[in-house]
């Protein structure tokens, strides 16, 4: 056994991987996808050659050929000292990362109510790897973990109250293990520590949400019961008025079709008819292709809109942050998203935004802004990593 | 004819009337309620003696019934020389008051497929008062009017844009004779010309909703396709996980359950278990009601939230402002939610807010707050009589 750290995230036909040191630097990452499909590929970063897997390939196939590739090539000796596993739904049962064991692992299939897309492709993932690797620690990181200290008025519903203890109706938020670090690696840049720090992190790829953190601790998040509520998203409608389900019925289109449509075909897609890739719709904008140009204004307003619907919950604010592919490379988005607050007090250094902060520490504000604006790299699977370390060697 | 104007607003089951002088003053207001049912009953105000119904009486009935006391008492002399129609859903249609025709009748028919609850009524309505008073000029006054003037950022979904142009979703906004009435008298205290005027009028009765109002015009509201998007409201729901439709049909709730329970099991009701009625909420919380107490806590931390949000729509807020039952009578609602906003800059003195600034000619902020607070009683039926006099007079 060697003081290496396994990180693992199953999405419905997809598998990461990543192997830390001890020093918590990345040796190696791979990525498995159309998983179940017959043109399933997997293919580590930094070589060229594909994994090779069989047609077809399961979550434990492409598990097994990654990780025997890793071993061939030296990076991966023996067995990893610990396997973070991310979940998405930990319900109310998580507050915090777990070691696996039988009890976990039937409290993680009880959260699938929760989140039916996501949790059985997790344990199957952490079936497979505990089948590989089994005399090893193995640990659960929830997205929904960071935001069980979310105060009840900020996630309870106005529904019947009944909902919520029967079922679990509430907003648990997602995207945890980013607005974690975005915690702690934003603190380290404003000099405090994490426990002392206020922001809001906004983190955009291609599922969105944003974050209150007061002092340290998540308390309030755009995201809901599911990923679907908040900020408008790649192809994601985020909130929308629920008088459209009934309005959408007289159109023929029935409530299974609308869900489809508000998760897969809506978002910057539906709005532009083009893309969900925020990249691609900002040039498009620039040829002057009007439904891009506004699928970028609706965007960026509506994430002002929750910037200044997230400063509610904080007494103070130490910095607003940006992550996420969007976050971290359109200085389009945080321009366009910073006109709208003039007024609440935020001001962007042009220079600084158009080089994402690279040069300044993250820094994108000006003089005049009464709150740090700053760009950070997001960092999930690093995440993953600190937290199966820190459990596995507190047993 | 004399120099009278009638406002007839009519509901599913309830009609209301007044009629005002040349002066713009109340001259006589009634109400009659439960139409269609064998109990129908209606009342004017300051007189005890009920007005006459046949059972199961109709809108026309009600309308007839009410129009002859109020001529047998003296009050209307002859025919009034204009009569206003609240009228619910104007589409993008309407952006402004309209003299009623055969064409303004068909157009408010078309958008009935927005507002199939409302529209219908309310034409009825105005088929009725046209039969009894033919020669006289009748003015329909839209609740969406005042909100035309939204952006596309503000208005705009991010759905497939298809479903704006073939369907009309989008954002409307309802409320707003109430928000115009509020921009106009806030205008008046704070000195200003309303096209100079930006304020957050919050109206918060049974139904609630919000508006950012920059320089006269409506850039922002909270309320939707339908009145359902948006605040706690007594029994609405306001803003869910639009995921909640799916998640709840595992649960065995289907589309149309969910649809009854959103518009009148949930907000405070929901919440409460109790109640859609703010002031005996208060009395319970008072008393230790935990579940009212709840409901009360998320629907400030929710409208906190919304002027948060609303500020991104301005450069320049000159107040903002409470209106509506819970509005202009819950110093205990004011402050609770203002208490979430010392970050954005507001504060409150606790004796005007107790006095509901009614020595302070509405002010109840201290001499802190970045800005203005103010308690305006709204007064839709004058709206509605003012602009049904400028169409009647300017034809
Ligand atoms: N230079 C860029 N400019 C604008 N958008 C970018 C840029 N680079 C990446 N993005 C956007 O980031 C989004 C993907 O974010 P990412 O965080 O990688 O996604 P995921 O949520 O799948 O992890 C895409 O919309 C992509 O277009
Ligand atoms: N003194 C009060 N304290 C708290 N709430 C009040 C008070 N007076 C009226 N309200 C509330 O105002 C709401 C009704 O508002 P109103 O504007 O009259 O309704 P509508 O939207 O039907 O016109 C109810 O929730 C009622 O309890």
């Amino acid at each position: 056994m060697e003081d290496t750290i396994l990180v693992v995230n199953c999405g419905s036909s997809t598998l990461k991987l990543a192997v830390f040191d001890g020093a918590f630097q990345v040796r190696a990452s791979g990525l498995a996808e159309r998983l179940h499909h017959s043109d399933a590929t997997a293919q580590l970063r930094n070589h060229d050659q594909p994994v090779k897997l069989p047609p077809e390939a399961s979550h434990r196939d492409a598990l097994e050929a990654m990780i025997h590739a890793l071993v061939d090539l030296d990076i991966l000796k023996g067995t990893p000292s610990a396997v973070g596993h991310r979940v998405v739904h930990g319900g109310e049962t998580f507050h915090d990362a777990v070691l696996i064991d039988e009890t976990v692992i039937e409290a993680i299939e009880e959260c699938a109510s929760l989140a039916p897309l996501h949790n059985p492709v997790n344990l199957s993932g952490i079936r497979a790897t505990r089948a590989l690797f089994p005399s090893v620690p193995h640990i659960a990181v929830f997205d929904t973990a960071f935001h069980q200290t979310l105060p009840r008025k900020a996630y309870l519903y106005a529904l019947p109250y009944d909902y919520y203890r029967q079922w679990g109706v509430r907003r648990y938020g997602f995207h945890g293990t980013s607005h974690q670090f975005i915690l702690t690696e934003s603190a380290r840049r404003l000099g405090r520590t994490p426990a002392t720090t206020s922001v809001i992190s906004a983190h955009l790829g291609n599922g969105c949400s944003i974050t209150a953190i007061r002092d340290g601790i998540s308390v309030d998040t755009s995201m809901g019961l599911t990923p679907l509520e908040g900020l408008v998203m790649g192809s994601r409608s985020g909130d929308i008025d629920p008088g459209l389900f009934d309005f959408l019925k007289t159109k023929g289109i029935d409530q299974d079709q609308l869900h489809h449509v508000l998760n897969h075909e809506s978002g910057l897609l539906g709005l532009s008819g083009q893309t969900n890739d925020m990249r691609t719709l900002c040039e498009l904008a620039d040829h002057g292709h009007e439904p891009s140009l506004v699928a970028v204004e609706v965007f960026c307003y509506r994430l002002a809109r929750y910037i200044g619907a997230m400063m509610v919950s904080l007494d103070r604010l130490d910095g607003l942050v940006f992550t996420g592919g969007i976050g971290e490379n359109s200085s389009r988005v945080r321009k366009q998203t910073l006109d709208h607050l003039g007024l609440a007090g935020f001001s962007l250094d042009p220079e600084l935004n158009q080089d994402h902060g690279q040069n300044s520490d993250g820094y994108i504000n000006d003089a005049d802004s009464r709150f740090p604006v700053l760009v950070v790299p997001t960092n999930e699977e690093l995440v993953i990593a600190r937290e199966s370390q820190r459990i596995a060697s507190s047993q």
